[in-house]
């Protein structure tokens, strides 16, 4: 315990979880640490759970960096007490909640959210709920996987329950580096001017006074297993390297690259995980979330520093990560996710945004969230933050969905998180389609030719050359039919015209030549 | 003349606009300067024009700060010599020449052209034109009524035209701060923390070598009328500044405001206007053009410092400014739009910004360009730099257009330029919507009830209920009817449900209930 609260006055602050989750009452705000499902508050919910689920009446607002374990989201849906949710989840059961909408949610940049934290938006911050591996002489809290917006709940409440979880490792103290910024007007620029520059404390600053309980806890981070990368990711991996090298060969870009974000799952870890068989050398991430590949970047020499603000490996990856974090750690820099995700972080160093879609329209505009314009996927996270300020925004995805009866490439986007002036290079399996300084059309052509999957290329040219005979030319549309592939996937199961109807693909062909 | 070029032996590359503008060639891709219409190059581009219609073919690439006036985007437009153009643009014949896709455009945020101009994004930058008010004794070049993309187009060309326009009042000297950043790795933080904040030289720096003409002329900017202020526009000027009152009461907001920023147009000027008859002092607005309203407030004793990329008055406050040029000098400066327009920047001072919108749906998801989903207007423009970085982004929109027949609020926007992420406040003239912390569902009874026109009203609501109804409840849509108001507008004249068919309001709101 010495070395976990190392303030002499605070060890009687130590109480049980049950008791600390006593602090909790009725319709409190509470904002907790955890990104991913790395460095999120566990024993305290659990027991808010159990305190529900003997027949308490709780509900209140929960805001997380970003996505955290079941012991957080799953279980406070479950029992209720979740009835605001801010600003992004990948729980099942809290993301059937939100879709059920028995759960209000708010998807956000999460860029945005610690300012709206700060700037008192959200009201006041009741409670701070936060892990770490040690508090510090001075009360000052050390976080431990994850940072998120942790350093913005502490200062913006009165109260913070700490958990201190054990079955974090000491090795994690020094790979933080908070940096918090001042209110407008007396914000200052942010000292960052190379992905590797440490301009913080290694702990976040804490009026002990204000530290209300402290539960111990050994329950490890729920860490999810990535999927082996399968051919669809190989390929989109392979396109993206190639478009590198070409950019490269132009001149465009330096040998090394300019630092690389990648987003959060098994095609993003592909993309970065093909990096490791390439000539890259020198490599810099300057990201969110560091997973599996970026270890294996880091082994192989690729990579000199990834900076993030959660550590997020998969289960065999964790394991990796604790026997070699003094290794790790030298590498790595976890920061606080107003700093990764800061616009002007972002555009000052130049990075190269590599995220995932749920959909791409034929004029470039990304559907990150909302599947068929209405179901909440998990939500935007940073992904707006790193494509409007990055050099080169890249968006992936597979090109069909759902056994190929889901087109991921359509005529208009069901939903739309990033619009046309923020989407640079669109790369399916299929290929890469360059979409800078083109024209809408152009950018159609590009996209239907480049990145449609073949089962749909031919209804979709059908679609731009029947909408380019009406009026308008600029951004053609058909108004009564733009949504029609995600009507009929809701109505039939498939986005493909239906051969038992009249008018099926060849009809439909026939037709625009008439 | 002396005052006018101070390095003497750039006097012999004076020339007429005849011969400057043979240096123009077909295929070129030409850099101007201008921002809304001023400070943009006349002489050569009307000279060129006349070439053409003496029987030259030439097309060609043009980049401007944003709008120009007619005799740049225009004339070129209408001799056919504009064949590709970049970034925004007001001119009624470059608009249509758009719509009929005679000219290829891309419409972008600003604050993205001026890097994609230095990372070579549209390839090699042949010719920079630009209008000045003199040359310096070192070879730079002083802008005038604006700067836009003046310095990344001298730094990224060979050769510089320059227009010298002896119009333009000599007082405007020194009223210009030209700071530029590098590329990445080697961008700095831009050393901006105040409004007012003086941080580069009064000239763009020019290698005298790449000066290959200096035309002289004396055509004034081609500034627009201002429409008087009208109701509408007065009703929403005042719901923004009871909400800003509201703010500052709350403890959301300092007694003097933070930057204001405001889009340019007869709406944005009587937003602007309205507050010189407020309480509020020792405002500062940082934002892109500098209208009538702003001399107002000055003259008031309410502005301290009106930061902007652009000086465009009317054509009375033209008369107004160049009468009292020295006065309004020392409360403005002119910026670089890379600076005007920056995240970094915006983001720091914490911007109020103010836009318009073409429509806004229900769920806060705003249309900035494109009417009917596919007829461009004019463009994004800097609208999405400010609110995607501002403490507190509002937009705003007479609630109905065309007599009535189209609402501004909609149950689908037909094209989005900004999405739900990205907007705080939505403002009609009956009413304001505060949507800080909402979800879908709250934001859209919010938006329907406060700021749609009553005749739309229950078909929102009508719509809303329907759709709620379906399976996905976090943002419910009908995918079969999300875009018919559109599609009704284009095929009937109005998206009201027309009274003569079997199924009007009435039955309509029946339905639902069914």
């Amino acid at each position: 315990m010495k070395d976990r609260i190392r303030k002499d006055d605070l060890k009687e602050k130590v109480m049980s979880a049950e008791s600390a989750a006593m602090l909790i009452k009725d319709g409190m705000i509470v904002a907790t640490s955890g990104f991913t499902p790395s460095g999120y508050p566990k024993a305290v919910p659990l027991a808010l759970e159990k305190r529900v689920n003997e027949g308490e009446a709780i509900g209140i607002t929960v805001l997380c960096g970003a996505s955290v374990g079941d012991e957080l989201d799953g279980a406070l849906t479950r029992c209720g007490v979740m009835k605001r949710r801010y600003p992004y989840q990948t729980n099942n059961d809290l993301r059937n909640a939100i879709n059920e909408s028995q759960v209000s949610y708010q998807d956000m940049h999460l860029s945005h959210v610690t300012q709206f934290i700060d700037y008192g938006f959200f009201g006041k911050i009741d409670v701070a709920l936060v892990e770490a591996l040690a508090i510090t002489e001075e009360g000052g809290i050390i976080p431990t996987t994850s940072i998120g917006l942790m350093p913005q709940a502490i200062k913006n409440s009165d109260m913070v329950i700490v958990e201190i979880n054990m079955s974090q490792p000491m090795e994690l103290e020094g790979m933080h580096d908070i940096y918090m910024t001042e209110k407008p007007p007396y914000r200052k620029a942010i000292p960052i001017e190379q992905t590797g520059d440490r301009v913080g404390t290694h702990y976040i600053p804490c009026p002990p006074e204000k530290i209300a309980a402290i539960v111990f806890t050994d329950i490890p981070d729920k860490v999810r297993p990535l999927g082996p990368i399968d051919e669809p990711s190989k390929l989109i991996s392979g396109h993206i390297i190639d478009f590198l090298k070409y950019e490269v060969r132009k001149g465009r870009l330096p040998k090394n690259l300019l630092p690389l974000q990648s987003g959060v799952g098994s095609v993003a870890n592909a993309v970065l995980g093909g990096l490791v068989n390439s000539d890259f050398k020198d490599l810099t991430c300057y990201t969110e979330v560091i997973q599996d590949s970026m270890l294996d970047l880091i082994d192989a020499g690729k990579v000199t520093i990834a900076s993030g603000t959660a550590l997020t490996p998969s289960i065999e990856g964790l394991k990796r990560l604790h026997e070699n974090m003094k290794h790790y750690a030298k590498h790595c820099i976890l920061r606080p996710m107003e700093i990764s995700n800061n616009p002007e972080v972002i555009r000052r160093l130049g990075i190269i945004s590599m995220n995932t879609a749920i959909e791409v329209d034929i004029y470039g505009h990304v559907n990150s969230t909302n599947i068929m314009g209405s179901r909440m996927m998990n939500g935007i996270g940073g992904s707006g933050d790193f494509t409007r300020n990055a050099y080169l925004s890249i968006f992936t995805t597979v090109s069909t969905a759902k056994n190929g009866e889901i087109s991921s490439i359509v005529p208009k986007a069901s939903h739309i998180d990033h619009t046309e002036h923020d989407v640079s290079v669109v790369v399916t399996e299929q290929g890469l389609a360059d979409l800078r300084g083109t024209s809408p059309r152009e950018r159609a052509r590009k996209i239907i030719q480049n990145c449609a999957h073949p089962d749909y290329r031919d209804m979709l040219m059908d679609y731009l050359e029947r909408a380019e005979k009406t009026k308008f030319k600029y951004q053609p549309h058909l108004l009564d039919e733009a949504l029609s592939w995600h009507d009929r996937f809701l109505k039939t199961g498939s986005m493909k015209v239906d051969k038992n109807q009249s008018r099926d693909i060849s009809d439909l062909i026939a037709s625009s030549k008439e």
